[in-house]
């Protein structure tokens, strides 16, 4: 079955995902990072994103449990980057962010464009070196989004350092009949792929017969796009099998997502205006390269208007971030950003921005009451719980430590009493009367108290970072692994003894523990379930 | 004054670092990024620092308000980073998370050196050309720093993109004598500098004495230092007054920090081994340079040995992080990193690293539980206090519009009823009985609750990441600005109101609300202190 016909029945793999990509059959095939958590996502999960694909509101499921691979187009680094751009980094933002609250590992990659037929006119305009150029608006491009507060995305590759993976997967293409050569330039084939025009609601045939030939393109057909441009003399180039040039725009996408994400992945998001061409010729390469699906689920953020108009420059309505920076905070400019749905057009204006910020300062000046309330002598301070009751906080311990020329052991020893304190807890071995004459309401704010200082010292260690069962399911399989454990037995094993002890079968349920201690794996059981780890 | 001189007698600025910096007089003698906070720090904070200029634990005080400006060395990108680079990384990254928490504004600036010789000469025994290989280890390292939770820095600046700053700097020190040409290269001349060797505790004369001239170099005194090298015959080169050539290691760290940071900043990290000759070197540049005195707090981490031997590739004790991370997760390492205070050695071993392991292992456990606890249906579970008193849940609320296609604009309602809500509790305006009942214990938890869910909702949506009171301040200041209101008459005017009412004399403190509203000012009193608006 080819790609195109496995796109259009919806086909999913029932193969695990690093058997589709192939490792070691070629460069583009394999999945670096291995994923090593369980096969379903969290149940609690009740996510429903729009898929452009589909045109229709699914429920998201990760195709393999809760990592979610998600790859969102970046910019073309010629020039400082405009609104648009911002609200497409504000949305896949706040995508990011959200999937990772609700517990999802999110393996995050956006790119630069860093070679690129603008890059290399504005470097000629500017007198500047085309290459010194577009890494300085990378920078530039870097600073802005921080404005924004848009976080770093795991992987952020550029064009010119994954040359190798472009020219593999245009070599395939080429290879597999998808692509040919014309005069130094590689272009793909649309005609041989059916299915173009899916992502967009076109249909093949009529694009065909609507479009033209530019003259000076050497194409068979008027919609097939160039892989690869032979280099004109000055012009930054790489060597190729078809001589030196550089890549096309749209193969980029392909190989770099592919390299880090695997054939097949959750999310592919980015502007309206990237729908068509770009992302269905995306689709396009990188289904006839690796016979895999590609993306799950398209998302599309809406286009920035200017004062009910489409920004642009002969318009005198354009404006870069750094413009509006100067006049506004860039929490400001993103709460605007996030006051329309990211499917929907928003529209830019003063009175908008001013009525953001304005929401925001009411936020920060909640939050000083609150931090004012919560910390200063005042009527409603009530004293913390967990003070009460162990008659220490690690927080105050960890802080002194810390204080003192950053004494990290002496922190690491405040988090070990605050977890010793919390598991007593937890097993309700306390003794104090403070403890014994609480209710469950007030054990269980202590708790929070504590789930705070917990979440604390991890963001200052930079530790705990990961969701919890994930984590420890991980260090599992690895310490197995290591010992040459078979996960699969302990499983099967672990399923056994839950069995039998809701039989109440306790000789059966022993019985499997000394089975599992004979294997080297401890069982323990607990309020929270039974979980196994290796001696 | 000289620079040497200032820096000797412990000089600090009386005057503003803007105008140290002497904006618009040299490309490398400016702030660009304004500082608009108050100009006393945190009054809790009680932070200390070991600074090894003065061999002395000092109490930290910023130079302005509560901005911190950090500057760390980062890595020659020509080949993966080793367990030292870790440290380093791992270190400045702590601080950097530690200031943040206590409520600084930190603009942390970590560079890397992406030209320099190891790289060329890396690049000719690779046959590949030396950016695109500095390039390539740039973004490993960034992936090796990612996986032990190091965070960005504000800015990362590289060496090939910083050319101009580069050159101006160096023809700042030729045009005030304290460099001189030599065939093409460009030397600092040490003996100019006679504070040379403060930073180490050496003294200048005596280094004079031991030091021997390589018989390849063209310099008046072995100590004097290459700013800018002549290219030899296909190397990589930029134009400069002296030729095209390349810059020396030392000059790219002075002309960044001053570049983003000015020309005296707060904090300069690194490891040890770049405490001789590399900052002495910067210290000698950037005070010659802008005759401000550079650096306040000087922070040096101690070396990571192997099996208590100094790690390196002839013992066949040299570990690349990539290498470790095969073995041990990344908190792992990361932890065992911070078991060793950051000033001492560290001594690596798998039992170490294992024990790190198994204490982060015991962590995440304990998170589960608490998880677990605080989220099931369990005997200990609290209801929330906050359901209790307003009969609804933001935070459900809020997931049930972002489970939505990410309904942002329904987020932001759900923060908004928060808000209300929180505001309400504040100001004991709440009328539900649940509330009345509530003694201040309960009361100060049900706010408790509500600021986890504001940083809750914060986190998602990128906001909030300012320590309130600086925010609320530079928007004041801000907002003055737009509609041309002196800010100092303002604040002189709140003070003798705040005088006003100290002295019960309610008719004066009335009149300068009144005046204060002729300006366009607001007055806003609470429990938390007055505090001013713009209209």
């Amino acid at each position: 079955m080819d790609a195109a016909k496995k796109l259009q029945d919806g086909w999913r793999p029932s193969l695990p995902l690093h058997e589709i990509a192939k490792p070691g059959k070629s460069p583009l095939w394999y999945v670096p990072l291995e994923y090593e958590g369980k096969d379903t996502g969290p149940e609690y999960m009740t996510l429903r994103i729009h898929n452009s694909l589909t045109r229709e509101k699914e429920i998201f499921t990760p195709l393999q449990g809760n990592r979610v691979r998600m790859y969102a187009c970046g910019v073309t680094t010629y020039d400082l980057c405009h609104l648009g751009h911002g609200r497409m980094y504000v949305v896949f933002d706040v995508v990011h962010r959200y999937l990772e609250y609700r517990g999802y590992e999110v393996v995050f990659v956006r790119n630069y464009t860093d070679i690129d037929d603008k890059i290399i006119t504005r470097a000629r305009e500017k007198g500047e070196d085309p290459l010194a150029l577009s890494a300085r608006f990378v920078e530039e491009c870097r600073a802005d989004m921080g404005a924004l507060n848009v976080l770093p995305a795991d992987i952020e590759p550029k064009v010119t350092t994954h040359m190798d993976e472009i020219i593999a997967m245009v070599k395939t293409l080429v290879d597999n009949g998808h692509a040919y050569v014309s005069n130094g330039d590689v272009y793909y084939n649309v005609r041989k792929f059916p299915e173009y025009g899916k992502l967009s609601g076109r249909h093949l045939d009529d694009l065909l017969a609507g479009a033209r030939v530019e003259v000076s393109e050497q194409k068979n057909d008027p919609l097939d796009f160039a892989l690869w441009k032979t280099a004109k003399p000055g012009e930054p180039a790489w060597d190729s099998p078809w001589g030196k040039g550089r890549p096309g725009w749209h193969i980029e996408c392909s190989a770099m997502s592919t390299k880090y994400l695997g054939g097949y992945f959750d999310i592919h998001g980015g502007g309206i205006d990237l729908q068509f061409p770009h992302h269905e010729n995306e689709i396009a390469q990188s289904c006839a390269a690796t016979g895999a699906p590609f993306v799950r689920v398209w998302m599309h953020n809406g286009h920035v208007n200017v004062n009910h108009e489409k920004m642009s420059k002969s318009l005198g309505n354009f404006f870069t971030i750094r413009d509006i920076l100067k006049e506004f905070t860039g929490e400001s400019i993103r709460y605007f950003m996030l006051t329309t749905h990211y499917r929907s057009p928003i529209n830019f204006h003063d009175g908008a921005v001013r009525e953001a910020e304005a929401r925001v300062d009411y936020c920060y000046e909640t939050l000083r009451r609150l931090n004012h309330r919560l910390a200063g002598a005042d009527p409603l301070k009530g004293q913390s719980r967990f003070e009460l009751v162990f008659g220490q906080n690690p927080l105050d311990e960890f802080c002194e430590a810390m204080d003192d020329d950053f004494n990290t052991p002496g922190g690491l020893a405040a988090l070990a009493n605050l977890l010793r304190a919390v598991n007593e807890a937890l097993d309700n071995k306390v003794k104090t009367p403070a403890w014994k004459q609480m209710n469950p309401d007030a054990r269980a704010d202590l708790l929070r108290e504590a789930l705070g200082m917990l979440r604390d010292m991890g963001q200052v260690f930079g530790l705990f970072t990961h969701e919890p069962n994930t984590y420890l399911d991980q260090r599992r399989k690895t310490s197995a692994a290591r010992k040459g454990i078979d996960v699969n037995q302990v499983e099967a094993l672990m399923n056994e003894r839950l069995e039998a002890r809701r039989n109440k079968d306790w000789a059966r349920s022993d019985a499997i523990r000394e089975q599992l201690a004979g294997l080297g794996v401890i069982v323990k059981d607990g309020a929270e379930g039974a979980a196994w780890w290796v001696e």
